[in-house]
């Protein structure tokens, strides 16, 4: 049997060979419109399942697309244990992508993948099929090279973009019988000067839609205007008195769990705060950053929950005037959770609070839509080590050990159900544009992704 | 010639044996969908405006199609001059109607009218064919009779619903050819005890849109959370601080020049409030009814000034989550005017207001969709005491002197340019749900209002 050594060498030979072909599956996959939350999109969703199933059914992985529940969308798992003795990885991803309006400010069409400037446009590039197919292609080279040099399960999703029930309920039936040592969660990437990363915490997130019903029909604002209760001035003044001047979210107790950050980390914010802020203001494009008054603008974007509104609709919305007052007005609003929040006692407190901000005509329902805990993750542990060491080489940089503002619904699944240390990390560059228009992949993070995860596994082998 | 008291019983009759037909016409107007604000449907707006043409033309009188301005809708203008001697009366109406949505919430199609319950039910039927269409029946059974007892003069405008401006070119531009010594302008309706009314003032208009920017692009809620400005936030804070808690408006200045009611008046609004506190209530199935603290319902809904989001659209409104912080935003905001406040004065006033309300990262800018100033009229001239005559015949019911809380712009241009005493008046019941899915319009109105205006028309005569 060959070393891992050799083994190692021999993939990244073929990777730096085969380079125009990794490049060509992953605009294959790109092209299937996996959009999870489109009824209208299963079909494609399920078609991506099966492509992916079909790649590890090539590298006689023992593969299963998993229907965890009616309805949802698989899981397509894939295993290989054929190193005993040596440790098992588990690597996380996922083949659905975020809708793409508005889609008239695409360059170029969302789901036919074009090449611009070194870098790959298309929904997914980075979200997640550009991160996952590192991963693929890396356990690719490394089977036809010889093999891996450890054991290996995939966990690819089709529910990450709705926060579907189906890899938790999965994780959490056959928990036992996903015995590995470590998860790599690679749904993230580098940050904005271009270092890898390593996630130590992840925000959690609570998901809600507001719905205000005044009349119960919708009625002329001359006639009514003055006695009719406006369910949409209602909710914009909900939303609007759900932060404060200073950007602070006024539900009571919010901030009452918030873990304040090691002194280290925020030695580390401060150092790096200012061009951060001139990166993120470069690369949102608006003419001023927001957020908590008092807060290094890295503290608000990882260590910070925060409150958006997501979406608004309501009353006459086309060109012109309508004089009308609305039956109802619908909005949605998300908030971003870190260590310790709890979500279900901070959904209790907005439920009330946003009862008590609305006004006597107007009733707004909460619906909670989704929810994931934030979670914090060591970074003392041989997988992490492995990954920093793989990045050093295949990308010449230190890894940034940092919080990752978004959310990973599935990493306290895994933690709870798994209990392997997760690594959280990925190789989509910082402005890759993800969940918007002109989503891009570096098309060289791409290629030295694949590279960094055959040295990862590799790392890993004992 | 026969005289005006045998012209009008024979008219009556006329009318009292043909309301199969005169109900047949006014389904046959229903039908056309002239929707002024959809730029599809302006063949429909310019088949209607033909149609109103013929009726006249039918009747002899000098008709003509006014194409006042590049782009606009007609003004159908039918004149009839054959009593030289005797008063000259001006009726107003517009054959435009407002659109649908949410189409859904109709129980029978829009344009497809239907009787249920006595009503007959179609956009419209109300605002304003019903209305209209009473007049030229009216008039039509008077011609079918022997002859007007007056002079008469058309004007049906097609720009009504979005605040047009070829009705008031045309009234400026031809303003001494248009002598008249009355103008009717028939667009409103009954008030809640089922009185006919007669208008003492009309509020006035300023409908606005606010468009608010944030990120260059719409972002990702996770990762720029806490950081990125959010322009549905933003515009939601701005549009719930126009109003304080108590329902009053906050832009500096907007109360200074609003009149107060005169003693009587205030008095009948006392006498009137729970009654019509209680209609109101029902008619909108509102939980509870709305507005400034402090003052009676009644005074609310037509002689205090208003402040409504008609609209409001921003980011993902679709099914399920999307985390995103969109680029953009926007509102239509509309305030309801009342003597003696200066829409320009108030716009200039709120432009600055919402700046000052913004938050750092987000720019609001405010379009001017419409206007129109808030109208006065006596009630002591020729022209007033004959309706209230006419309606007591014809309804058996003493007239409610009102102060009517929608807005008709051209008042304003009729009142300037021709100079002639307003009648502002109509037929429509007080829940016929103008702008509302399901307006209707209750036949017995329709039948009793021919009437009534053959009695008003006849009731001018020397």
């Amino acid at each position: 049997m060959a070393t891992t050594q050799s083994l190692q060498e021999a993939a990244i030979a073929l990777a730096q060979s085969r380079r125009h072909k990794d490049l060509e599956d992953l605009v294959e996959e790109l092209r299937i419109p996996s959009i999870s939350t489109l009824p209208e999109r299963r079909e494609d969703c399920l078609r991506n399942a099966r492509w992916l199933r079909d790649r590890f059914v090539a590298m006689d992985m023992k593969t299963e697309i998993v229907d965890v529940r009616e309805g949802g969308l698989p899981v397509v798992m894939a295993e290989w244990n054929g190193r005993p003795g040596q440790p098992h990885l588990t690597i996380y991803g996922h083949y659905d992508v975020q809708p793409v309006d508005p889609v008239d400010e695409w360059t170029s069409p969302p789901f036919e993948p074009e090449v611009r400037d070194g870098h790959l446009y298309a929904r997914g590039a980075a979200d997640n099929k550009g991160n996952h197919m590192t991963t693929v292609k890396a356990v690719e080279h490394l089977f036809a090279s010889g093999g891996s040099p450890i054991n290996l399960r995939f966990l690819l999703e089709g529910e990450e973009e709705i926060t579907g029930p189906s890899l938790p309920q999965l994780l959490r039936a056959r928990g036992s019988s996903l015995k590995t040592d470590s998860v790599l969660i690679w749904d993230s990437g580098m940050d904005e000067e271009g270092n890898p990363t390593l996630a130590t915490a992840l925000r959690g997130i609570l998901y809600t839609e507001l719905r205000a019903k005044g009349p119960a029909v919708d009625v002329h604002s001359g006639t009514y205007g003055g006695v009719a209760p406006n369910p949409i001035n209602t909710l914009a003044r909900v939303i609007g008195e759900l932060k404060d001047r200073d950007g602070h979210v006024t539900v009571p107790g919010f901030y009452d769990a918030v873990r304040e950050p090691g002194a280290d980390e925020l030695a580390e914010w401060k150092k790096k705060d200012a061009r951060y802020s001139a990166d993120i203001l470069r690369m949102t494009g608006a003419k001023s950053l927001e957020g908590e008054e008092g807060f290094l603008a890295l503290a608000r974007a990882g260590g910070r929950p925060t409150l958006d509104a997501n979406g608004f609709i309501g009353g006459f919305t086309g060109k012109g005037a309508k004089t009308v007052i609305p039956a109802e007005a619908s909005a949605k609003v998300s908030m971003r959770l870190v260590p310790d929040q709890d979500w279900k006692a901070i959904l209790a407190a907005y439920e009330k609070h946003v009862a008590a901000l609305s006004t006597p005509g107007v009733e707004i329902t909460v619906e909670l839509i989704g929810s994931a805990p934030p979670v914090l993750c060591g970074v003392d542990h041989e997988a992490a080590r492995a990954l920093r060491a793989a990045y050093g080489e295949a990308f010449g940089r230190q890894t940034a050990l940092i919080r990752v503002g978004g959310s990973i619904p599935v990493a306290v699944d895994f933690q709870e159900a798994v209990g392997a240390p997760l690594v959280i990390s990925g190789i989509a560059q910082a402005d890759c544009a993800i969940h918007s228009p002109n989503e891009h992949l570096l098309i060289d993070n791409y290629h030295r992704g694949i590279e960094a995860v055959i040295r990862f596994i590799c790392g890993l082998a004992q």
